[in-house]
């Protein structure tokens, strides 16, 4: 199969145009032989993200952080100390300026296997009347999940979600609050809710229909719970790229990233402000809501300074955000 | 061909993980050679369904039901009557417990052919002002045949669509309002309202372009009329899966339905409200919406006796809804 | 290669059905064979758009008029004059009844360089306060550009943008307004705003996740900078066709022009309004906005004309509009 | 105080301008010493409606049709048959074109005392699942009711209601959904749903405070279940008029009625549609909105009726709608 | 009645709190018996503004521009020219940094009559065809008329609208599209449309629910076409003030505007903006949207400006916008 | 003026029917002279309460708390502490089972002063760029303090405020996102920010107008900054009810505040949820939230509880909530 194997489209510039024409079958798979050492895990973990014990947080390159979901034992099951942990580590990176994109995977053999179903408190309620009982879950289970996940969205930072193995129930909902989806040709996702007889409510069955282009496979997903191999999540849309192991797929995450953070960080949080708005807003309010900020963000150094850097082919430094 | 031919997917588990990098040829042709023998028609039609004069609606297995256009000799063009009975037909799935999926497909040579012309009553009123005639036209034909179409979306129970052959002019309405979309190889969709000079009217132009991720074809589609052949419409993600024939794709889409309605349908039906209501809402008004649902049915019996058929390795038994 | 050139699909009828099962193939490159000779340049501009100084308005046959950016010597960069000229042209053609449908293209090397960062005027204000400077950047410059791009989606006529080589920065802003967009084999799109410092505020972020279906890739590209070639646009359907070289691609835009211009106008331009109404709004509203509409529409002589012209198998011919 | 007594605002045009000084003392009370008799309730049933066993339809004049509230006995509590009579009347009144406006009353002593408690069949359900009961109170009960007081809002023409005596919980949310509303001085409202442990679900927390202008006190009436008398629904706006007995307000309303019922069919049916639309949404898509329906409206032969009828001082007929 | 006499709320801190209790009788009727000259129409006419046939325009004090409607021989009454001089003037006015506020009445004995129904273009067409008559009234009349109203709303610079006698059908949308409305005693107003056999497409039905609070006074008003005269229409919230007679009116209106004209233009700028979007939004979409806003504002010398004015108790000067 | 003294509306249904024609001069001026002895503020503070330097809250009866603005050397104007404490607080009420109702009033001679201007940390900045100056204020300053305000809307329970003396700029913010307004005679509103240069931005902009009726005299007080008086802000609906003194008001706050907090609490936090819900949708959209809740809701054992206290003329004791 090495014909097959190209790469098509590389962040790095490499693009070799003679290969376009086999992008069909590059697309099933991505594999790089290039000499670049392979991505060691040798970072040490961010002092100040210390306090997380289901999270590990790294800074693999400058204005990057490394977020690993990190309870392989329990093939990274979503517990209650999970969603808090998840909710305030990406709150503290939305407001910390060393940090301009976020690299998001799992530790160990699998992405995760959802909510992990052991934890008790995740969806019963001591109350015994059916109206307090509904409020304590609203207030003590969906609410504070929804906003957990949901903290991947907010987070001013792109986020890129890098997924091998299995990415199940919960997972969906994570990774597709995410900005930027890869996995490995061995992953394969499922929303796996109504097999244990509950509706998805916290993010998949809102978001997963806005990030793909077919309505049919998501309902079918949903309603199946059959898995979606990763070939099928490449032809969907709900993945960009597809890699034939975890070290390729790391390596390509930290370059993207790694591109994504040497940018201007008023142009990137911008921009990601009016992508989540106008997905959720028509496209005539979705222009006016980038207009108001735009007011002031065209007036920031940082134009300046891209354009300077641009006409004499140097790399911009720009100022902390 | 024979080498193309594999089943990259199947709702039964005998995924051939060889197979899955040939999905690129096996996306063109889903081709079952299983032992499973052909689904035969030989049920009898449900005896509360036998009102209706242009559906044919019967019980394949437990829990299913399939409803099928039933006026071959007309390619199952939509007349008046036709509009009426599926309307009548789909409420009364929706609130019919001993339903909890429905599978759609059409007899004879055609899918379906469209608008019926013939049936003078479509489009036309005997109001001299033009004031009035519209409003006849709006409380006579637009608006019934509108919420006719959308009994199918608002029928709480999934519908899975079985095109083959020609499915044209309301029939795509129709099947834009369901849930799942299955096709044969040589099925084809034509919007073809132009043609007869109106804008589609009903749903197509509504939904169409919020089930696939593809406006650029979408609008030439609308505005010349031409057809969609089977590959191109997997291709843009209007159908899930094409079949070498109708025999196949009946057999696979009584399987999905059958997978389906051994589901939870508390799980189901929350499910299906959701997904139809986020698609049309932000995402926070999409979590907000399936919060307040699931207050409720986070508290239903089907959550502990799903969890226990898992932890049991049983078969769930819900009660009726 | 010859084996893999067949035309899967044509919208002049020579649909060759044993030719679908390759259109894996074929949807990578578009190649025509024809016999028609090539479309030559010779029409005269129209005398009534004479005086944009930067597009060159020409009317390629009937009811069709063919809009050129015409700065070939400035790579077609969008000056101040450019979106003035570029407004107020859409605005005449969306009521010049003469005029059914818009060919848009890029005369020169390239399709559009994006904004011309030459012209001082773009971006900067003389407003020393940084709130006068703000609105004067929202009134001098935000809103003027985005309503000049947004005169391709109001005009009520289809767009129809046939793109080759560069389509970089604002000409994504450009080609997103309108409504299908084909592109030569060697064209690249680029959301470039990011690289000059500032978030893309006058369409791309708006409209570019609502015309494909793949988030993931969308908020890549839009964060990278990247270049995204012909192939991987065709893939995640941001455009509907590759062609191998401009001429063909030409010949087939037009012919998908003078096909949509042989249409009823009350039809096309009734399509076009709900379409884009239905985008931004619920399918229940897109469904209601269309019934008003169609109140009226329904009673137009186009209806009648259209089928009676079926039924006797003539073109029809429509009054102006 | 006879002084106070004057008719600051006649709708037959006796308005005496030196009154106007007074309105501030009249607006409490509008008091008719015309010598016009008294209405008489003498008028029979309508055949058509004689279906409706909780419900009195009479034809009080030409074009006007009088629906009253009619189980005095029971205070005219709303039961599960009046929740079905209504809608089905109001349906049919819409679609009845012998009628233009609809005059809602009460017979006997009180308006309604709001929901029948003794109908059990109301708000509980024998299914023992927390799940399946919320979703047979909301098909069964809940938006049935919702959908039979919204039947009033979505009736073609508008409705006035004339309230006397008490007019208690679900009356509320009744008569929020008509359009005009009158009172006796003697009157009073009462949002009771709090009072028995509910949250008012069929109109009054979502209609209320649109209809008025006073959200404090709204909150205040909502959440203490005091009584709203009519000098203050007066001055807050949910009342246009107050009347000394039932016997004047029934002659104005009656009136009132009965010009609604000789102006131009479209032209009201066209208004209330717009008014219904514009209250939901943005001024900008009211407009739009509005403009849609006009296309149509504008060319109705109603304009030319209504301005050739006012030129030549004439009562203009209009065609039956 | 000298006795009620009192100004119990007055622009310019003459507040006399024994007064307050009074309220009551003076809401009735404001009365100035101050010893201000009366203010004399001596100012002459703008130059730049001289090109509107139809509308005067002059400058009454410094910031504040005053215009009249001036076809007083017509009653003011609104022709084709009228509504393309009001759109004009009023953009104009928007950016021209000379004006602050804003002064609208009528020249003569009337307010307006409303629309001019010699002007025969104004609702007809000369189209054949029902599709495309309603086209051209939609794009001949109703979309201009509306966007000529909606240019007062759209204005960056407050509108007072001062009434004087009769303010009838298009004169009701045209002063609900103001800021501040004030009347004299003896104005009226009229929503008049029905009685021309027509719905009111181009504001009053869309805004007047809008700028007031009592619904079934608003429907009233709107079914019926009755005269609301000023007392009422004070109770009901149209207006803010009442006047004895259009001098006193005109001294208090132009009071008003020079202290509106005195304040921060960076600071009521964005408030009007802001009260606008806020109307037709939720609370939080309003208050996203003025955060946005102040991202830029807060920056502005302005808010330096008032604070020091204040504390120095000086009149701060306002650069130029 | 004795005789204009009487209890027109009163909580404990001490309703006089005689004087209710006098409504016109009582609504002016509610005075008790009751026996009930006056409310002494002798209640210590909850401990659970006492980390809020600026704020002051105790607990007056059974289930309400009091909540005191609490720097009266200041005149209760808010600094960066009191946005931090407010927020906290009514979050921590939020969630607290003790408490079903808040009255929030100001210590000292004034409500509140508004914004503190000497805390300089408010509205500054020490970024030096435009954008990342306008990003710290976003998230600083006009992002927190939005929360904070809001914080009120979203608390579960009700907010009655009780305002005497001045209530100035970002005290308009403050009681506009409570739920019921009462004041004394002599109480004053003023929105105040645009005479320090600057839009409102945390919420009385966008607040106001949907709380009261009356757009033009909003606008005007927005506009000019003038003082809206006790008397007036009654008329236009901002408040519910005028006391003689403060002293009568917080007896009355404290009697509704008792009464509130004495109703099922499930029946009480519905009802909030569903009035805040349905003030920013659609009729449909609220109906339809309130259908959701009420699915659980109306399965609670506070509907039995209060329907057999009202039957058995007893007083339910609702569980926590």
């Amino acid at each position: 199969m090495t014909s097959l194997v190209c790469t098509n489209r590389s962040p790095i510039g490499r693009y070799n145009s003679s290969c376009r024409f086999q992008e069909i079958y590059s697309m099933l798979l991505r594999t790089f032989r290039s000499t670049i050492p392979a991505v060691k895990r040798m970072y040490s973990q961010i002092a100040a993200y210390d306090k997380y014990t289901t999270l590990k947080v790294t800074a693999p390159s400058e204005y990057v952080c490394h977020v690993e979901l990190n309870r392989p034992d329990s093939l990274n099951s979503m517990n209650k100390q999970f969603f808090t942990d998840l909710r305030q580590c990406f709150e503290q990176i939305s407001s910390d300026s060393s940090i301009r994109c976020v690299m998001l995977s799992g530790a160990g053999r699998f992405f995760t296997s959802g909510l992990d179903l052991k934890d008790a408190a995740l969806l019963t309620s001591d109350q015994p009347d059916v109206g307090r009982k509904g409020l304590a879950l609203l207030r003590g289970s969906i609410t504070p999940f929804q906003e957990s996940i949901s903290s991947l969205e907010k987070c001013s930072k792109p986020v890129v979600c890098a997924i091998h193995s299995g990415c199940v129930g919960g997972g969906v909902d994570l990774v597709t609050a995410g900005d930027i989806r890869l996995a490995t040709s061995d992953a394969y996702f499922q929303i796996k809710e109504i097999d244990i007889g509950l509706a998805a409510d916290i993010g998949t069955l809102q978001r997963f229909q806005k990030v793909i282009g077919n309505d049919s496979i998501f309902r079918e997903l949903a309603y199946t719970c059959r898995k979606l191999f990763a070939d099928e999540a490449f032809k969907i849309g709900l993945i960009s790229s597809i890699f034939v192991n975890k070290e390729e797929m790391m390596k390509f995450a930290l370059e993207t990233c790694t591109i994504i953070a040497s940018k201007s960080p008023i142009a990137i949080q911008t921009s990601k402000k009016s992508i989540n708005y106008s997905r959720d807003h028509s496209v005539k309010e979705g222009l006016e809501h980038v207009a108001a900020w735009n007011m002031t963000m065209l007036q920031s150094e940082d134009l300046i300074k891209a354009v300077m850097a641009a006409v004499n082919k140097e790399k911009p430094v720009f100022s902390k955000l």
